[in-house]
């Protein structure tokens, strides 16, 4: 059974797949060396998302003998929802999500020593993209305040990378590494929140530099089967004999 | 566990989650309801294909006990290689070609015969494109006769066609769908042979009206967890309760 890499989130992983996300980046990259596993779920946050984590990653399970061999967890952009404003209902309070974060790492670790983890930090918010998009929507019936804030999604960035610090897990800021680029809020940011096919490929190119230093890199993994040049036009058996051995 | 889609075929499908891919495309389609494993070798023929079979799809794996939901079957662009020309090491005779797809076939639905197998023609090809192409990287040492030609790819076709009329089997013809459209050379082939983002929208678009008319169509089938905005966040459990049923 080809080796697996899961992807667990909110929106920003669900929607990985889309046109240029970064989800189906990486599977291209491990082409023939592992699947990639979505498991995104717009809308949530890491307290409902603790919900699934026994029903995702079951301790023992006659159906998934061999466990991932990297998850990624990407939570906290809609933990980061500010209360008293329009999606208050997602808010979770930054040291539960930081514990949640916790529970998730736990869990995965009894499941499997072995597996890789790496937390991404929730993106930077635009949030005049944020109130642009609410307009389009909704017109001047909009809200007024953003329902989220970059000031406060940082803090929740924040509470991430210091779990990872304690843990001694791989991390990436996402926060930082796109507000390094001047005009990230457009040109990564569709919705304020939400990332372009450019913004993707950046958590794409981090994943990349974040797994290339470690056992599991794609260059490090082998190929599930002979490569097409290695097989003789005239006599295929041969490159396949190993097979039946 | 999830349901799976199997895509299973040549560097058309190992290709398929580049950007713009048709199997990225897919799996979003899918997105919370099944999972799209890429089963793709790049140079591959059918007769190649074969040897891998069944360590594709064993007839009996403890590893996965629930069969893939569908198959695609997209093979014919390298068993179309002319004989006597550069790729010749590729090619396969046209009846055996029919006759290698049916045993995949045959092997598919002795594994489970509620698999939805779908065949897929190979895309026509642009000789000048492949011409082009061939001396962007040989220059003038460039071989002067194409080693694909679209009428001989054709007969590929038509060939998967006839089969899939044989068994009752759903079936993409991507070779005339894609000349229906004006400058389908450049518009839907890279380099004469490989899909542009365009053209992988079009097999995303067949597949998806093959699709929609089964049982299996993403539209049918049920999402895995609650849907975000069915949790009631002063009292998230009760959303999840009938998971521990």
């Amino acid at each position: 059974m080809r080796p697996q890499i899961v992807l667990f989130g909110d929106s920003l992983t669900a929607q990985s797949f889309g046109s240029g996300g970064w989800g189906a980046a990486l599977a291209d990259t491990y082409s023939r060396k592992a699947d990639v596993v979505v498991r995104g779920y717009g809308g949530y946050n890491s307290r409902w998302a603790l919900f699934l984590l026994h029903h995702i990653f079951p301790l023992v399970c006659a159906d998934i003998p061999k466990p991932p061999i990297v998850v990624t967890i990407f939570f906290g952009a809609n933990d980061a929802a500010i209360l008293g404003r329009t999606s208050e209902r997602q808010h979770v309070p930054l040291e539960e999500f930081k514990n949640n974060l916790k529970k998730m790492v736990n869990h995965l670790k009894e499941c499997s020593p072995t597996t890789l983890v790496i937390l991404i930090t929730p993106p930077p918010v635009d949030e005049e993209g944020r109130n642009e998009y609410a307009r389009s929507l909704y017109g001047d019936e909009a809200r007024e305040l953003p329902e989220r804030t970059n000031e406060v999604t940082g803090l929740y960035a924040t509470q991430c990378l210091e779990l990872a610090k304690e843990m001694g897990l791989l991390a990436i800021d996402l926060w930082s590494k796109l507000q390094e680029t001047e005009g990230w809020q457009k040109k990564f940011l569709r919705d304020g929140l939400h990332l372009t096919p450019e913004g993707n490929a950046i958590v794409h190119q981090e994943l990349e530099k974040v797994l290339n230093e470690t056992s599991v890199s794609a260059a490090k993994l082998p190929l599930d089967f002979p490569h097409h040049s290695k097989i003789d036009g005239k006599n295929p058996e041969k490159a396949f004999e190993y097979l039946s051995l």
